[in-house]
């Protein structure tokens, strides 16, 4: 194991027209985790690292981030709920149901 | 599980002087390997998604790739390097040990 987990966020940007991640929040969500993890100290090997990642696909979903390798995908609204899965998930080992993508969503 | 293998691709670019995948063939390694998935069908929810990262962390290495949720991580030169870790390990489940990035291999 390099990463405890690894937290991947869709950054992606798509046509107008079509659901996109970078246009409901992806950028402040992924910064907000990001900062979360760094300022708790948990940064790095052994801890948790924060990725940026192009589209994964799922975007009806959006914005979403994928956590491994749990495999956990998630689908989330604002800080607070980014809040909950650092804590809940990254740091507690505990996956928050409520923000779970349903396994249906895709493209 | 939604796919069966999620394969990211660091395509991040560093500042001159520093490690950085995008200067050592990521993104020829990225583009041939999306090729080769989608040609053989395998593309999509239940098969393989092959994705876009920003920086994984482990710039010493690069062109890095890692292999979710399998967790595993490799270093690549060229386009057989790609051959083999589709056929080998994306398809018929078993990793490319040659190819292992080693485990100290950091930023």
């Amino acid at each position: 194991m390099y990463y405890k987990h690894q937290i991947f966020f869709c950054l992606n940007e798509r046509k107008p027209g079509e659901d996109s991640c970078a246009l409901v929040g992806a950028q402040a969500g992924f910064d907000h985790c990001k900062s979360r993890i760094k300022s708790a100290g948990l940064a790095g090997p052994g801890g948790i690292r924060v990725n940026k990642a192009g589209c994964l696909d799922r975007c009806a979903g959006g914005p979403v981030a994928v956590v491994y390798p749990d495999e956990t995908w998630y689908t989330y609204v604002d800080k607070s709920d980014i809040d909950e899965i650092v804590d809940s998930h990254l740091v507690g080992g505990k996956p928050v149901e409520r923000l779970l993508l349903p396994p249906d969503v895709g493209r």
